[in-house]
């Protein structure tokens, strides 16, 4: 597959360096890539350059939002929530009749307060709200509630911890589907909530899992379900 | 422990039945003990009427949020969390200080949407709101993130599923950390997220355990942690 990864911090580095692992056609998509290759600071989370991560990875390619979005079969939103929709905008997702978009982003608007704001309540989602917008794309929720480490390779958690699908679609959840079973999600290990609206349910998880990281002291953790 | 549980629903009772079998002595409190015992219908959540219940259940008291407060050496909290805060009025949890409160009630506002009103954010949550108007009682919240049956039964779900609890005052989460134990939580599988602070994110999970049930067809489940 072509896919366009949306987004060059730690969560969109690593998706990207897994997809190409397994033989796709990866381009980055960002703002401005040349501001992005000159980057030589450390970020606020402590992820190295970009242009360091590129460098070692000649196999991914690196466009403009617009480029990357061009000629892509799928399209994964790992920016953070709060830029979201002006990216799938610069991406050109709206005109893209039936695009299939793996939504992976949360909103995290840290403040004052123990949690940040997480844009997400019993009424509405970014998911849900990605959707709206772009209404002829076929939005997928997952892998939102877990470190991008996990995300990519499920086996670096030992047990049969599980990931969240939503989406209104089940064409475009089956195409998610078979990318998590190249990721190592058994297909018994992926649980699927229903439509979009159920991502307000994975996003509504966050608080417990950023607690979790802090009670556990890592973010290379999941949740398994007992029944 | 004397223990005044108070509500009459399927949490309280079923907290009520297994706190008396475990041999404390159980008071359940209500608004109105004759009202409550002249009811025969089956309420909404078909639950049978709490008559039927009591009759099977002669080792546990019904008594006034007043009488059952009186004395108790643990409140707990199972009512439904819209009214939490005038039963803990009711039970004379303002004037005891230093009382401990387990705290099991989420906020669930049904509606027309698809998941009910939780009451929770990431900037404030039912377990605060209840220690913020009862300073002088230690309030621990728990069990909120199961089924009533799983709370007071653990076994009854295979594997190491988690309880999470979160309270100011450590003292008072021994407390509630030993009759987990007695429930049959191990210690293992009992994590402490910190604060009262804490309750934001477990009440906030609420929305994926409802997600969860509809996926998995059943409320007997839990989560078990993967690290």
């Amino acid at each position: 597959m072509r896919i366009a990864v949306l987004g060059t911090g730690q969560v969109g580095r690593t998706l990207a360096g897994r997809c190409a692992q397994l033989g796709h056609d990866v381009v980055v998509g960002t703002r401005d890539p040349r501001q992005t290759m000159a980057r030589t600071d450390t970020d606020a989370m402590g992820t190295p350059p970009y242009a360091q991560w590129q460098a070692e990875h000649p196999d991914v390619a690196l466009a403009t939002n617009a480029e990357a979005g061009a000629g892509a079969d799928l399209v994964v939103n790992a920016t953070n929530g709060s830029v979201s929709q002006a990216a799938l905008t610069d991406a050109g997702v709206g005109a893209r009749d039936g695009l299939v978009v793996l939504d992976v982003a949360n909103v995290l608007e840290f403040g004052a307060g123990p949690l940040p704001g997480i844009g997400a309540t019993t009424e509405g989602s970014l998911g849900e709200r990605l959707q709206a917008a772009f209404p002829a794309a076929r939005m997928v929720k997952a892998l939102n509630t877990m470190n991008c480490a996990v995300m990519v390779d499920p086996a670096r958690v030992p047990g049969d911890h599980v990931v969240f699908v939503a989406g209104d679609d089940a064409e475009a959840k089956a195409v998610v589907q078979d990318l998590l079973g190249e990721f190592g999600w058994g297909s018994e290990r992926i649980v699927d909530l229903g439509g979009i609206v159920g991502a307000r349910a994975t996003e509504m998880y966050i608080p417990l899992w950023l607690s979790l990281m802090g009670a556990l002291g890592t973010p290379e953790f999941n949740i398994a379900l007992a029944r």
